[in-house]
């Protein structure tokens, strides 16, 4: 729907908004409208975060995570430990692990998942990349941090048979009940996979 | 909930992002991401739109829609009707009315709705420039074309209560069955607004 609202400007705004995944024409409308309503410094202050965000940010050549130039903080971080390489659909999911604070490794992001219906095949990813690293970088382990879904599995069972020539032990993350999620309430699948996978018994929380 | 993405470029256009209106931490990291993995242009787009917007549209001393500079091109179009002005609460009303071509004349934005509760009184609003412009321009007709709600319907009394000693026609927009929807479903305040509100029947739609 091309709609005109009596200014090029608006139009364009519009126009432009409504290119964000999720946003519609109304809410592209209804933000304008928002940022005519208030004090001009605050749509300069969106309008330039933007652009410097844009220009500023590149991606790390070694893990594929956003950078602001070269080498990006964690990889090049003296305390984290370079023979661990957590491997991660997107940029959001090392934002989501480094929030758990349970991994002192480096990341490796593929960039998506092998997904043969959306047209998203192994050579889209930084698969290839991954393989070079582990066998040139001397990489001890690699944890694959995929999504529980069929695009997750179909990657990580990829991923594992690149790797399998080379001398690295492939983990992936546990798969089980939620923590405080009540029983009753699980999928039956989950819950099958986490009697077939149970552990031993202990107080320690691990 | 303030986080730290390793990037003040990416953390700074979330927190820009994040203060639109429905758009939550979540979201904005999620649009980010989004621009981030487009091309530049698209980014770069976006941002000077928004600025540009901002920079070039005012607001028309008239009617107080949104104009590009000066007078607005409804209020100035030779083809309007200046005797005849529709009472909006904002700019979206204005494009609403529009998209109908059933409103030949010009409009007047209010610029919000009465509302005690929410700290908004009749000085808030464009009514003392309406009174005047009614006053002084010798409009024929003032169409109250606001929402049918309790702020709706208290600012419609105060404007014609405020423009009671003038000689102009005061009218509103009709109530009653919504067109295309079932009898059944209409509720009892609309229903019975409407039969109150009978008009004799004609067979050309009028």
């Amino acid at each position: 729907m091309n709609q005109s609202y009596n200014s090029v400007l608006l139009d364009t705004a519009v126009a432009e908004l409504s290119k964000l995944p999720g946003i519609g024409h109304k809410t592209a409308l209804r933000l304008a409208l928002h940022l005519l309503r208030k004090e001009p410094e605050t749509a300069y202050a969106l309008g330039s975060a933007i652009i410097e965000m844009r220009k500023g940010i590149a991606y790390c050549p070694v893990c594929h995570n956003i950078s602001e130039g070269g080498v990006c903080q964690i990889c090049s971080s003296p305390r984290r430990d370079r023979k661990t390489v957590c491997v991660v659909e997107n940029v959001k999911d090392v934002i989501t692990i480094e929030r758990t604070n349970e991994h002192s490794g480096v990341y490796h992001v593929l960039g998506g998942l092998i997904s043969p219906l959306d047209g998203v095949s192994p050579s889209d990813l930084e698969i290839e990349s991954l393989v070079k690293r582990v066998g040139e970088e001397g990489v001890e382990e690699v944890i694959l941090a995929l999504s529980p879904t069929m695009e997750g599995d179909t990657t990580n069972f990829y991923i594992y048979r690149r790797l399998a020539d080379l001398p690295v032990k492939v983990t992936m993350l546990a798969r089980g009940l939620s923590i405080g999620n009540e029983l009753e309430y699980t999928d039956e699948l989950t819950l099958g996979r986490s009697i077939l996978n149970r552990t031993l018994f202990s107080t320690n929380g691990e």
